[in-house]
């Protein structure tokens, strides 16, 4: 449903919010993201030019969020890389089409809104301040302690 | 949110949906959904593929719907095309994950269910009868008769 360059942006995202202070590496965000370093870096500057991270490539660089978790939704970060739009006008482009959708686009716009109220009431926030879990993304070492404590019993 | 493909697709079993006597041509359906006609013929092959339509290529050929308007969703059209999974395991490949889904995944597989289920709850019979409308599509023939009966008032 959504495209794979969308969900490694959500995935980057999600590690920045996690981790406030201070820029985060390239290199740390590709090991905990598990996105590949140069689909990661075209990622990040999708995202710059969206106004969503900051920072500098390069050596010593890296990137944090341009504003707090709380204030930024899944759906802004959907609508950096792929934006997902209410149908407003016939897309067949019709130039005398009446102004009012076919009932297949009404349909299509219906849940084009429906996936745009749910992502856009969802904070990174949100995802990082979820009960129960520490990390907003799956973490190999937070399971491989958990592994290891299992091992010992 | 879907991709052009599948849009198409979507196009052309509504089509097909609102002729259900006999085999449409390619060049009608071309002509209705306004998809170019090479681009056509793939997704009838994958539609086909998905045991969707049934017909057949060349002079004289055409496609209808191989089974009833009410028995085929418009999930099971998205699905032939691009389908919209449930996140059931870790997107990230993690071989020692714990099973349970990260907070990011949670909430992406919560709008997959949602797009699943709203897309899973419109047939393509739906589609065709809404009330007050001739036709499933936008349609240049019906609005030129509307503006040539308002010209003529």
């Amino acid at each position: 449903m959504l495209t794979q360059t969308t969900e490694y942006a959500l995935r980057a995202m999600s590690h920045l919010a996690y981790m406030p202070d201070g820029l985060v590496s390239t290199g740390e965000l590709a090991q905990f993201t598990k996105v590949p370093s140069n689909y990661l870096a075209k990622v990040l500057q999708l995202l710059a030019k969206a106004d969503l991270v900051t920072g500098r490539r390069g050596v010593g660089g890296g990137y944090r969020l341009s504003r707090s978790s709380s204030e930024i939704t899944l759906l802004d970060v959907i609508n950096a890389i792929s934006p997902i739009k209410p149908i407003s006008s016939c897309p067949l482009g019709l130039e005398n089409h009446s102004g009012s959708l076919c009932p297949l686009h009404s349909k299509l716009d219906e849940a084009a809104r429906v996936m745009i109220n749910l992502f856009g009431d969802i904070t990174l926030k949100d995802v990082i301040s979820e009960p129960g879990r520490n990390r907003p993304l799956c973490d190999t070492e937070m399971t491989k302690k958990v592994d290891l404590t299992l091992g010992q019993s």
